[in-house]
């Protein structure tokens, strides 16, 4: 019986874990579940699940669960509750799937109390890799990932070194806007972009599938993840998304992980990790799937997986800039304040004016953090459409 | 210094053998070679390897090399002299790529004084699975397969155990023939069907790509090579041939490896494992090939699947039945005295003459394979065409 501890249990993520929770309740136990500001839905996971430790995004987010949930025997809010929960210990598991970069440091307590870390959430390496992955080296601790492409490498691998590596190489679905002309671009709205082609997902990420930065951030991941440069990672558009992603050996051979868009399948990996467990995940059938396309993405079209790029390059603090400036440039976006076309151009004018520093402790991540959120507001401000 | 015996060397797959030796003159010593009849070109490849054991197919082959060789040490005939050089002293590993069945002795003796074998030669598996299979396991062998489909699924494998694995997905080009209705294929000639889409081969495998036996072969092979049953080794057809093959591990999940379609890449591999060495293999460049197609095979088209599923299911002496009838029809095929449709059912009346008895040693293996082939050319004699 494994113990597991869900962070962002409500939201798309932490619901396919419950998903794979109940295909299996006699080998994983949720201890732990902490959430946003969905008290409702948490308050049913709770009956449900009767988890021994439980957080919410903020106070208030707690009041309004106290009334509606059974009995729990700790609570916590805000990122003392998402480390409370995931330092638990009775918790050997602990699923990131929180949102953004909340959930920073509770995957470092998690690794300091040598739970396994399955991380769904990719802002965490992006932002902090380095520290993470130090600490998780230090503690001996395994960080499973839990996005598609990162796990499907995590497979084909296999325990082999990364010295067998030759290149790695993240398939994309290309988004909603793949093959369009840079000028059709300007006029897609927020709707328009969160009509993904192959995987249902939660709003920010659904417009970092259209701006291709989505990928851009899974390149970073792959780079912390796997202990490769950054010229050794490469984007696949793939639209039918069977193909998760594939790693080139150093004799040219190439391993491929394929399989159905469910995310169910990558998180019961990382639960199940290093066993493999039947399940009720449907199988592949290639020979109904008739026909899968390969292309190079187009990197005029979306600038944003250049500048992904361009921050891992420099390293340092630049990543945490490309990530706070996208955070900000998308969520304006959403609210139809900027045009899909100034998501990169706020990017990119937040990382020129940065000067990049050491980022070694999560102190000096925030700081940075903080300064390219206010930054990138300036600029977003400086670009909105008149209505 | 890896220390290897090719057995074939003047083919198709023991040629390039030889061209992995040259890129990787540091890694591979050849101690041993042996070819069937062409002396010609085993001369040139004695001055250039300089191997310490040479073997022909016949005496008078000997005799033809004798005059035109550099010295050599010691010298056999027939499956004697493939015997001589799988088993001296100094050999690490043997590949088996002399054609049809002359290898089983070889293979054999190869396992007893505890060589690796890389096996190109299916026949020997389709023919002797159990005992072969039996004496690696009890001399403690590893047999590395080279033919692309089951090196894919060796590589896909990388020691994950039998048991997690659902299906085993062989993929097939479909030959020159794919698509054609079974009333188009009864004029096709030999020359028509010499000329494979995807692969460069000899004459007979290349008639057996035709017809799908191949593809049957193989399967019989992977039920020996990896320990699953025959419904659990399905067969895809992939035009591309650029998915060698892929596994379905238990939880759904697929792997699959890739690559160009290349013998030196699973001839390296079979050479360097369990290492993994860089070369002069080009890489595949999937955005370039754009598109993969798959589709379920034909067996109505192409009835030598199911035969070789049939042989498979019955198990005992039956395999031998079709490989020998096989052998048969399509040498009768190759020499314009039947045709193509004609093939499958040469196979067909030479199993259904035949009762399945044990075959557990190499003797009763001969006996069946004797019965067979004169069998089959009796029914192929009747379904003589008219010129």
């Amino acid at each position: 019986m494994k113990q597991i501890a869900i962070l962002g249990s409500t939201g798309s993520i932490g619901q396919s874990a419950l998903a794979v929770v109940d295909a299996h309740p006699d080998r994983l136990r949720v201890v732990g579940l902490a959430a946003g500001e969905n008290a409702d839905l948490l308050a049913a996971q709770i009956a449900r699940y009767r988890p021994q430790v439980v957080a919410m995004g903020s106070g208030g987010a707690l009041d309004r669960l106290k009334p509606i949930a059974a009995t729990i025997q700790v609570v916590g809010a805000g990122r003392e509750g998402l480390v409370a929960v995931a330092s638990h210990p009775d918790v050997e598991i602990v699923l990131c799937a929180s949102s953004g970069t909340d959930g920073l440091e509770a995957v470092l307590a998690a690794i300091e109390h040598r739970k396994t870390v399955a991380l769904a959430n990719k802002e965490v390496l992006v932002m902090a890799g380095g520290i993470v992955t130090d600490a998780a080296r230090r503690h001996g601790v395994d960080i499973l990932p839990v996005d598609s492409e990162h796990n499907a490498i995590h497979q084909c691998l296999h325990g082999r070194q990364s010295s067998e590596i030759r290149r790695l190489i993240l398939t994309a679905s290309g988004g909603p806007f793949r093959g369009r002309a840079p000028s059709d671009l300007l006029t897609v709205t927020a709707d328009d972009a969160l009509k993904h082609p192959t995987w249902r997902m939660g709003r920010k990420i659904t417009i970092d599938s259209a701006t291709l930065m989505n990928k851009g951030l899974e390149v970073i991941e792959a780079h912390w993840l796997f202990g490769v440069r950054s010229d050794q990672i490469e984007v696949l558009v793939h639209p039918q998304s069977v193909v998760h992603s594939l790693v080139e050996l150093t004799d040219g051979s190439m391993i491929a992980q394929l399989g159905v868009t469910d995310m169910r399948l990558p998180i019961q990996y990382a639960f199940s990790y290093p066993e493999r467990w039947d399940g009720p995940l449907p199988s592949l059938d290639l020979a109904r799937a008739g026909r899968l396309d390969f292309a190079a993405p187009d990197t005029v079209a979306f600038p944003c997986l250049r500048l992904a790029y361009r921050a891992l390059d420099a390293e340092r603090s630049l990543p945490v800039v490309l990530n706070a400036a996208n955070e900000v440039a998308v969520a304006r976006f959403l609210e139809g304040r900027i045009g899909f076309g100034s998501i990169p151009h706020v990017i990119e004018r937040t990382m020129d004016a940065h000067v990049p520093v050491e980022v070694a402790t999560l102190a000096a991540v925030r700081a940075v953090d903080r300064w390219a959120h206010e930054y990138a507001l300036e600029i977003a401000q400086g670009v909105e459409l008149k209505v």
